[in-house]
C-alpha cells in the first residue's frame, strides 16, 4: 500500500478548515463546484467532474476542527477502497493541514497525477479560505496536455 | 522506504524540459535563482534557498530527452541519500513528466511539506517552459504559515 501526503498552511481557523471539507456548498467552493449528497457520518458526498469522471466519499470520521475521514465508495477503480484523511493542527492563528490519501495498491502513472491534482486543489482550499476564492472544476488548474 | 510522485504534463519538447532540469540557467528559473554546480555525470548541482537550507545533488544519469537522476549528498538530513528522478515521455507536441523523489526512511511530516512544494515547483517549471517565466525561489508559491 501507497499514499498520496501533503502538508498545507491555510491562513484561517480550525473551524474554518473544517467547515470547508465538510459543508457541500464549500466544498463545491475550492474541489468541484459539482458536488453533493450527505456530509454526516455514514453519508455519501458524491463529486462530479464532468465527463471526467466522479468520486462518491462516504464519511467515517467527523472531529469538529481537527479530523475528517472519507471511504471513497465509487469510482475510479484504483480508487475504490481508499481512505483521505485530513488532520488539521491549529498553528498560530492558522492551520496546518495534513492530507493523506492513503492505501493505493500500487503506485501507477494515475497515483503520479492525482498527487500532483492534490496540491492544486488544497492550493484552492487555501485560495479559498484565504481570498475568498478558490479554483473548483471545472475552472481548476490543469496539469495534463489532455483532460485532466 | 516511502516515495513522493507526481506527474505533469508540460507544452514543451522532452528536449526542452531535459534542458530545464539539466542546465544551471535554466533550473535557476523555475527552482531556486540560486543554483550552481557542475551539471554533469558525476558533478554536484547546488540548489541554495537564502538561509532556509540547500541541497546538493550528485548527478547519477543524464539521457537526453528521457530520463535525469539525482542523488542528495547533502542538505536536510531526510534527504541525504534519497534520489530525485525524472522521467519524460513524448506526448503528442509536449511532454509528459513523471517524477520521483525516491527513498524516504519514514513518512514524516517534512515529507508532507516537501511532496506539496514539488507540485508547486513542477507547476513553476511548467510555468516558465510555457510561458517563458517561472517562480524560482525566493519568489516561489508559500505553502507554509511560517517560513518554508
Amino acid at each position: 500500500m501507497v499514499d498520496i501526503l501533503h502538508r498545507m498552511g491555510i491562513g484561517a481557523s480550525p473551524q474554518g478548515v473544517f467547515e470547508a471539507v465538510t459543508q457541500i456548498n464549500r466544498l463545491s467552493a475550492w474541489w468541484t463546484d459539482d458536488t453533493s449528497g450527505t456530509p454526516e457520518i455514514g453519508g455519501v458526498i458524491h463529486f462530479q467532474f464532468g465527463d471526467l469522471g466522479f468520486f462518491d466519499m462516504k464519511v467515517l470520521e467527523l472531529d469538529p476542527g481537527r479530523r475528517v475521514v472519507w471511504q471513497v465508495v465509487d469510482g475510479p477503480k484504483e480508487w475504490i477502497g481508499t481512505k483521505v484523511i485530513w488532520d488539521l493542527k491549529p498553528q498560530g492563528e492558522g492551520t496546518t493541514v495534513l492530507f493523506k490519501h492513503q492505501g493505493w495498491t500500487e503506485p501507477v502513472e494515475f497515483m503520479h497525477h492525482c498527487s500532483t491534482k492534490w496540491a492544486t486543489y488544497l492550493m484552492s482550499l487555501k485560495a479559498l479560505l484565504e481570498t475568498g476564492k478558490g479554483d473548483p472544476a471545472p475552472n481548476d488548474y490543469r496539469i495534463s496536455l489532455d483532460a485532466d
